[in-house]
């Protein structure tokens, strides 16, 4: 039997080591290096780096092309939660499969949306602007925040990541409103659940509007100047998807305005966000740079995943998280 | 049967206006003016206004006065959820009864403590000064975030705060040790629990300290500098209970040598924080102006606990959180 190729970086080896051969039972295996045909490419956090779909670096793009010039390539696995960046689509359209890591930096992608909820709700950025200034300055009068118990959380995205916000959000006394893929199936702890094609319907009851759904072709440019203008007066926005799944111009238009009271967004139209966009200096903005899902516990998380779809791939069982 | 003189202000009696009669049962009542004297006295939100413990302004001293000039007052009900001002003392030396409105806003604090675990844990001190310079520099390599799941968090005050703050952090995977009043119950979801004087037992678990008790003779001070040298490098410390529960001179030491990693402060040894003090401008520390509970909520919550408490004293029955 002709041993696996398998194209991975040394840090993702390193990762992997004690876990390649179990997974693969007896089949015999090599690694790859980036220039050989292989079987199986790994795209690890390492391999990524500092690059985002938009700019790629040159360490990057190499192993993106070994990819690209490896025949033999029959399957790719992402440490990413989505597969949008182009190279993934190139592949699939040659017939290799893709899968992501789906889950595996979900828990921290939901506190780190939590903590977004959780300053507007409080007024953090108004509050670090006054200690900025050493000015003691309470929520009183006007000012004081409302209740957050009782309010309603639009959620887009029914994945770990939707569903772990909405778990949250409900113990903290939010009413949870689901849209997602399919409005077949009930999806508690959601009040009602409809599609994306029918989120105009909901959008009228959110306190918050938190997108967690992936990028695709029915949640690209989803929150449009249309759906923007359906929101309450005062309503928040949380995004911790993708940057596409909002237009990000008529978002701006509606911060400026004031129809959005405040917004906290960890991805954007274009990443790294342009120097001179005006979000980073709004002061109910909260500005993050792709970062909702950093955390030291995530590589050995993505690493069993990979390791898990690597033993179903040697014994021809289905792959988890196929785009 | 004399009318019961109750000493409340116009904004407290609007609040309340439905429900005095039904409170009293049939016994008849009076809205005692300042001066007067009086039976009975609600210190409502409005009173307190923006006034500290430290720095009184002339309305609430006006209401402070009154109550120490009313020689029939028996009981007095405050808005907030501690009774450590210097008043309350000073009428409970004399006899009268004070009640608290203790777990009126328990839940809010929470959810500001939990933003304060967060915004630290998530970094977002760093993330939001590199928005100020629009500066997209996400968290890699050293800078990594630490999984929070699996931490620690060491919790002192086993009230309404305390508990609701043990269970967020339990729901998001964190060990939680409780240091309360008395250890001879089991406290879930506690893994373990010590009494005040045994909490340099459990400091070294930490890495996160939360203060949520109330200020007694056995918790003032209790965080001093061997409090603090007790703690794991790298630990943090969320302070909602009251300034004097730190020393706070030991806990600027301990911040400026960066043993203690950050910290969010929402209570201060003498408030409003001195423009002069070095919390206002440490990069790891987040500083609020006492506000931890203020929310649109919480007066109608008040008055329903004073309520409650009114009936209660009608009747002849104990009163609820009397200190």
């Amino acid at each position: 039997m002709q041993p696996l190729r398998i194209l991975m970086s040394a840090e993702a080896a390193r990762q992997t080591a004690g876990g390649l051969a179990a997974a693969l039972g007896h089949r015999p295996y090599v690694l790859a290096a980036v220039g050989d045909d292989a079987d199986v490419a790994f795209v690890s956090r390492d391999i990524t780096g500092l690059s985002t779909k938009h700019a790629v670096l040159p360490a990057t793009q190499r192993f993106h092309d070994a990819m690209r010039g490896a025949p033999s390539l029959r399957w790719v696995h992402a440490h990413s939660s989505g597969a949008d960046r182009p190279v993934y689509g190139e592949l699939r359209a040659r017939g290799v499969a893709v899968t992501t890591s789906s889950g595996a930096n979900a828990g921290v992608v939901v506190q780190t949306a939590l903590a977004g909820v959780l300053m507007l709700a409080r007024c953090f950025p108004q509050l670090l602007a006054a200690q900025r200034n050493r000015n003691w300055a309470p929520l009183v009068g006007s000012g004081l925040p409302r209740d957050l118990a009782g309010q309603t959380a639009v959620i887009v995205g029914w994945g770990p990541i939707g569903q772990g916000l909405a778990s949250l959000l409900s113990v903290l006394g939010l009413r949870v409103v689901a849209v997602r893929n399919s409005s077949a199936t009930a999806a508690p702890p959601a009040a009602e659940t409809v599609s994306y094609e029918r989120i105009g319907e909901v959008l009228p009851q959110a306190d918050w509007l938190a997108l967690c759904c992936p990028l695709t072709e029915r949640t690209r440019g989803l929150i449009d100047a249309v759906a923007l203008a359906r929101l309450p007066v005062g309503a928040r926005l949380v995004n911790v998807a993708r940057g596409e799944v909002v237009h990000e111009a008529a978002l701006i238009d509606a911060l400026q305005a004031g129809a959005l009271a405040g917004a906290y967004l960890d991805v954007f139209a274009h990443e790294p966000l342009p120097a001179e966009s005006p979000l980073w200096e709004m002061p109910n903005v909260i500005v993050t740079p792709h970062t909702a899902g950093h955390s030291d516990g995530n590589e050995a998380r993505v690493a069993a995943i990979f390791l898990d779809n690597l033993r179903r791939w040697a014994e021809g069982q289905p792959l988890l998280n196929q785009v």
